[in-house]
């Protein structure tokens, strides 16, 4: 539903003149989603009155909607009965994720204030990992008994009440131990009086109650699931994980994911204060502020040798081209890595490729600043330059720039394939190894190639 | 279905001792994605082997779930009758993605080859963008009159045979107008008696058919949908977008984005082919080596200073942290960009954000560099240098590192904004022009500091 029926000027004005009954209405026929859009422009006073006015059911739809710094703004100031009448309403997983803002007194007084079945769940819920299985599913599902009949699961969906809709029916053993499941729309195109066993896939895939994140979205997205149920070790049904929840996890570790290539790994905490941001950030640059004091000892090297203005002055490009090469190359492993699309076979060929990349555009780049290098001295040199060293000048930086971009394409692809062999998330660490080792690599290159050809 | 039962080596094994019958069962009880996954180390001669033995629908079923390079190598010597039989089992939006494989005469061959609706299918979705709500649609959707009662519904939707499960009936009316759309879950746990038109949502989220893909992806997450409608400018329904292809959409974008930040745009296309890499990421390379050649003019300017030596070692270090800091904002940036996260309300807060905590680190860094300059002075010089002169240093130094990262985090945060005001997406060109701007205002702000502070 999308409302054309109220704006956020409205909603001030309606607030100032008290016409809650009229505001309550007009939430009630909009989507969620689109009120908490509307709310977004109000200071904390004016939410406050609003979520005052609403009842639990619809203060709870709106408030799992909202944004991280609008919760802590408008929980602030409630009272744990409230909140605990909220959290009553919500999906168990939604309920979960919004307990954790609190700290653990707070959570204790609010716990008390549950029914005792919501208690429970969340109890149990707490327990996972939050980017695990566990972490991601809902208790909530729809399982019948294997020896069940088509008519008798489809009885039970109806009389399901879930805060996600169901899409798949689950069948256990006994134990309550999963083995089979079926879409509804299949389900109900069997005959009404058929076993529940002879119609189900009865190798579905699932996923275990400790499994990574990242590994479940995989399984959703290779096997095209709306649904994936959850088990413990004993292949016990414990929850399932809906398709929602696996877009925004997806959303959220893609985010993640070019955030800390870059070295800024904050994007999930949605942290406010600029200090908090800082402490994230920081260590990564300091990393790299390491390594650039050793890339300007390097560059003191090469001022004691003749013609050292020319040759300091071609540092920065050498380097930032090799930067951006690099960083190319990584971008693209990263994120193959993360969709699953390299493998064991095809690092040779992925490897090969960006090699070749990265040496053609190096020859080009090379070729170009040599032709700069020519040119800046035939020009703007104040004395003058014998032809043979200038070609030598001109084979330095060249020859430089081109194995430095060669070699940065050589590490940006390999460093995200090592680490993501020893567990390391690729994205995490690529980013700032990357570029330090190229600065480093590229600059060593350079002062070898100025001994070497200038013969010193 | 996972499959214990074959691995890639008993595939190679019973093709030689050519087991055709073996086969075909095993991979009738194996999910096609994972019969793609066992095939991904077979050569040409084996792959066309294996698919001459597969019926079409599963060959079909197969080789949808397959990566591009190897859909090539299979379809290269394929009968253009094998190609049109696999292509009328696959789900429309498949088929059209696959036919756009091949040259317009091949095209031509295939779809002559195929049934009249399918054919007709085909060239109504081939008008579309790939990238827009018609370009991810299929035109297979259950919809039922508003007067039909629930069970009608029901029935029309057990009797719909679709390669994409159903998960949501549409209402129309008589001109096939979108006004309604249920979930099967909550279709079922309706009288069998009521009519369609009272238990429906009546104002049902859709998508018209030439939105781009990101603003359908945009409701999908922000309703939690299964499936959107596709309707076109008289609201008249045209198919429906399933949530694994927005899933897919997703992440793809992500992937793009974040090798566009790089200036690497090459990943959708998955070519193989070296050169054309080459084509589209060194433009973006010669743009930033542009700047790097302008940026080695700046430092010969510097090597005319008194202690230039020095001067000259720091510029690759401030130029580096410049660099990383305006990449972490931008990073931040782009992506909140992505996710609708930005919004004009809060421009303003993002802004202030990013450049106190740009400036936080710019102080602790310069702070740090400043140490090292005096440390480096002190230990190494070889000739004495004057306190006073020393201090200055420092200062020009220090002072250019955290102006240098503190702009740097400006224009890192404001370019994705204007950009993406002015309709540019954020992430093509936001890498590039954020590392170059940031090359050249750090070098600048350096040099400034140097003629300032050395008072020359």
């Amino acid at each position: 539903m999308i409302s054309a029926r109220l704006n956020k000027k409205d909603i001030k004005q309606l607030l100032k003149e008290k016409k809650y009954d009229d505001l309550r209405k007009s939430f009630a026929c909009t989507d969620p989603a689109d009120v908490a859009d509307l709310l977004d422009e109000l200071d904390s006073e004016e939410l406050e009155q609003v979520f005052s006015i609403l009842d639990n059911e619809m203060a709870s739809e709106v408030i799992v909607e909202m944004d991280q710094d609008e919760i802590e703004d408008i929980v602030e100031n409630m009272l744990p009965s409230k909140l605990a009448g909220m959290i009553q309403e919500m999906a168990p997983d939604d309920a979960a994720d919004f307990l954790k803002e609190f700290d653990a007194n707070e959570q204790n007084q609010i716990l008390h204030l549950l029914s005792p079945t919501k208690k429970k769940e969340l109890k149990l819920l707490a327990k996972y990992d939050e980017d695990s299985a566990g972490g991601l599913m809902t208790p909530e599902f729809c399982a019948v008994s294997s020896d069940a009949t088509v008519e008798q699961a489809i009885n039970a969906m109806a009389a399901a009440d879930f805060s996600d809709p169901v899409t798949t029916v689950f069948s256990v053993d006994r134990e309550g131990r999963l083995n089979g499941s079926i879409n509804i729309s299949e389900l109900i195109s069997k005959q009404g009086k058929a076993l529940i066993k002879d119609v189900v896939d009865s190798r579905p895939v699932f996923a275990t109650v400790d499994e990574d994140g990242s590994v479940v979205a995989h399984k959703v997205r290779k096997y095209d699931l709306l649904v994936i149920p959850v088990v413990d070790k004993d292949q016990k049904l414990l929850g399932r994980i809906t398709i929602d929840d696996i877009i925004d996890f997806i959303d959220e570790e893609a985010a993640e994911d070019m955030a800390r290539m870059s070295g800024a790994p904050d994007i999930e905490h949605k942290e406010f204060s600029p200090l908090a941001i800082v402490r994230l950030r920081l260590p990564w640059l300091l990393i790299t502020m390491f390594t650039g004091t050793i890339v300007s000892f390097i560059v003191q090297k090469i001022m004691d040798l003749p013609s050292a203005g020319y040759l300091a002055a071609f540092v920065p490009v050498i380097l930032g081209m090799g930067g951006n090469t690099g960083m190319q190359a990584t971008a693209v492993t990263v994120r193959s890595i993360a969709l699953g699309e390299i493998e064991f076979s095809s690092l040779a060929g992925v490897f090969c490729r960006e090699i070749m990349v990265g040496a053609i555009m190096g020859s080009v780049c090379g070729m170009l600043i040599a032709g700069v290098v020519c040119v800046n001295i035939s020009l703007f040199s104040a004395t003058a330059v014998l032809p043979a060293f200038l070609a030598k000048l001109v084979l330095v930086v060249g020859i430089s720039m081109f194995s430095g971009m060669t070699f940065a394409a050589f590490t940006g692809t390999i460093l995200p394939i090592v680490l993501h062999r020893f567990k390391v998330d690729p994205a995490v660490a690529s980013g700032p190894f990357v570029s330090t080792s190229n600065d480093l690599s590229a600059s060593l290159i350079y002062l070898g190639m100025c001994y070497w050809l200038l013969n010193l």
